[in-house]
């Protein structure tokens, strides 16, 4: 596409970070794919944006020649192959012509091209929960002058949950049965300051790209799967309950085992899809085993079932749910079996935002191997690529919104519209 | 215990011969533990003996004293402790006891201890099915002088079959719900002779010992997997007469199919269970998805859907079942990606019984990369231990059963009635 040197006068641009949001009861499959239906309801936890985040720019310009593009990481695609994306700007450039034909004086961006840059946080596989509200997001923008804050569209995927998902903890999306909506229950767990004991481990095992699409994939197993069927029907919708029901409680107990049954339960379903499909490696199972261990492994003066929970996305990297106390037998543990890589700068492979050495309280032993009763032997170095550490946190926050300067300092775009070297 | 010297001359024993049967429908779970219900029935086929068995020999001497003892590859335990054996034992004692009572002149063999020695084959994770053969055929020597030939007594986990297990290439297990049972589709498939074409090749990836025992492993399924309980009621019923139906009609796609699916619904059922288990590893997975591309990659002349199927049990090891045309080829794909250890003669790695190169049809190419368009890329040397190629046999074989000479030649027991020293 051609593109201008200089933004126009008139150019419009958004930039917003948005969090990785990580499910804890998985969705995996549609039953519509043209209307994006998912097969089952599925509930997410945000991590907060400290360390984990995405950043996407959008900018309008009337000089904009050629098609809507996106450019994911620096490479550029049409608009039109991110179907998401592509309705979510369908449905908001409509949203602004009504607007523009109310009033005369507005200028026409409907009618302009539109530029967008996504940076993803490499190693999450399931980055898409977050673009689902940074588009919306980031298409403030259309807002154009004059700036009216943000308006938000939700994609058609999304259930038009009466809850604002860009201040929860953690949001839920309906898979459109009504009966199994139950929103009502969240809304007491909205606010991120709901449990803010509540904190994860993010273990990179692979940051490449996985073998299996998540497009792909879902869909085989829908229609190859007989396990996933009864998964749909019967063990999600309980699960929903229980999950709405720990959180308002702040039952860790409850969450953990929900969490980690939700996970082993969509990693079975893949399984048993046909040809199978994986996501788990051996680095992903021994995690398992030692947080398996570690919660069998009892801790005085601690009553809970469990101490920690991990979920797996598709992909082997883990997640770790848990309670403030465990943050630092935890890190020792994960530590002490998978040791950093040598190649690397120790910050790389741990940046310790939160300084949990010196500001979270030290485990019931110096032993790591007292610590979980496991029978694992440490891993050669660089199994788990990076540990982040991060609390649970908020939605998708507008960086920039305003005349496109093309600056590039808060945004990801250049001058010309493309992607900004730095 | 004590043990004598030297076998008293009225001492008996017998040796028999096992194959390892490998399960294409899976059975996993007890629905009653004291009876040994399974949760579903199950559909094996019996690998030739040639290069795989287990061998057994039994003994009972009227000098025994102490607990009848069984040694599993050289180690003692109290006989007591494999509730199948003990079961086994306890039922042809009775037996045998009842024939004594019906004839004084009989020796009163009920009455002796007996000792058993059992050698299974490393490296196979489902030996139990072979066992519950060769328990009954070496207690053959129950029968005692003078010799009837051999008395099979059924172990209380296996139904009453109406077909010989022994003559069949193929064998299935009633989950006692009679009607799913179907032995009569069966019937026709029971000689060895049927599927002169199929065989199989197993691919050691571990010969240790297993981290979950299937015992305990499959009880926790039970208990925790709701997705075991639609394997169990649905899918294995639908399963079993699709199975039967590709042996009768030695549909090799329909074979293929099913056992693939319900080797990775198995192990789908394992993952659902929690805390879960795992079987297969990165290794493993690497088998499966080389054979999916294999199967995926023409071959001139053939239409069929499938040219082989993997199938896992309770381990890491691959057994895959093919038809003779694709036996080279196979085995230059898997010797290409999976190449010999560095550490052991190659006969270890794979002896070739069959003697391929010269008896087998060559493949379609000799660029092994051609075979199979896969992204693979080779593994380091000995991520398979070992290759072992197999004809689809019969069942066990009774080497020897008379007078106990302690010989040790043909059985495993020595003079003094424990292994023998080789």
């Amino acid at each position: 596409m051609a593109t201008t040197a200089m933004p126009s006068a008139a150019a419009y641009e958004a930039t917003v970070t948005a969090p990785v949001n990580i499910a804890v009861i998985k969705y995996w499959g549609k039953r519509d794919e043209s209307l994006i239906l998912p097969t089952n309801s599925s509930l997410s936890a945000t991590l907060s944006q400290d360390i984990l985040h995405s950043k996407t720019t959008a900018r309008a310009d009337p000089n904009f020649t050629g098609a809507d593009t996106l450019w994911l990481n620096g490479t550029p695609e049409p608009m039109s192959a991110s179907k998401r994306l592509a309705n979510v700007v369908n449905a908001l450039r409509a949203k602004r012509a009504a607007l523009e034909a109310s009033d005369s004086l507005l200028p026409k961006m409907s009618k302009w091209i539109v530029h967008v840059t996504m940076n993803t946080f490499a190693g999450s596989s399931r980055i898409a929960a977050a673009h689902s509200s940074a588009e919306s997001k980031s298409t403030s923008m259309w807002d154009g002058p004059p700036a009216t804050g943000c308006t938000r569209v939700a994609p058609p995927s999304s259930d038009s949950a009466p809850d604002d998902q860009s201040s929860c903890g953690s949001h839920s999306r309906n898979h459109g049965r009504p009966k199994i909506t139950s929103h009502a229950t969240l809304s007491s767990t909205r606010h991120r300051a709901h449990w803010t004991d509540l904190e994860a481990l993010v273990l990179v095992v692979h940051d490449g790209r996985k073998g299996v699409s998540s497009t792909s994939g879902m869909q085989t197993t829908v229609q190859t799967s007989a396990l996933a069927q009864e998964r749909f029907k019967s063990v999600v919708p309980q699960r929903m309950f229980d999950m709405k029901q720990a959180i308002l409680r702040k039952d860790f107990d409850q969450f953990a085992e929900t969490t980690m049954m939700d996970s082993n339960q969509f990693h079975a379903i893949c399984l048993d899809t046909f040809p199978p499909i994986f996501y788990l490696n051996d680095v992903s199972r021994a995690i398992i085993q030692l947080v398996t261990d570690f919660n069998a492994t009892p801790v005085a003066g601690y009553t809970g079932k469990y101490k920690v929970a991990y979920t797996y996305d598709a992909g082997p990297n883990a997640v770790l749910y848990l309670p403030r106390q465990f943050v630092r037998p935890v890190l020792a543990l994960i530590q002490h079996y998978f040791p950093a890589p040598t190649d690397v700068p120790a910050a790389d492979y741990f940046a310790d935002p939160y300084k949990v050495g010196v500001n979270y309280p030290a485990p019931s032993s110096t032993n790591v191997a007292e610590l979980a009763k496991t029978k694992l032997t440490p891993h050669a170095p660089g199994a788990i690529k990076r540990i982040l550490h991060a609390k649970i946190g908020d939605g998708p926050r507008v960086v920039y919104a305003g005349p496109a300067t093309g600056a590039g300092e808060t945004g990801l775009m250049g001058k010309d519209g493309t992607p900004a070297k730095k």
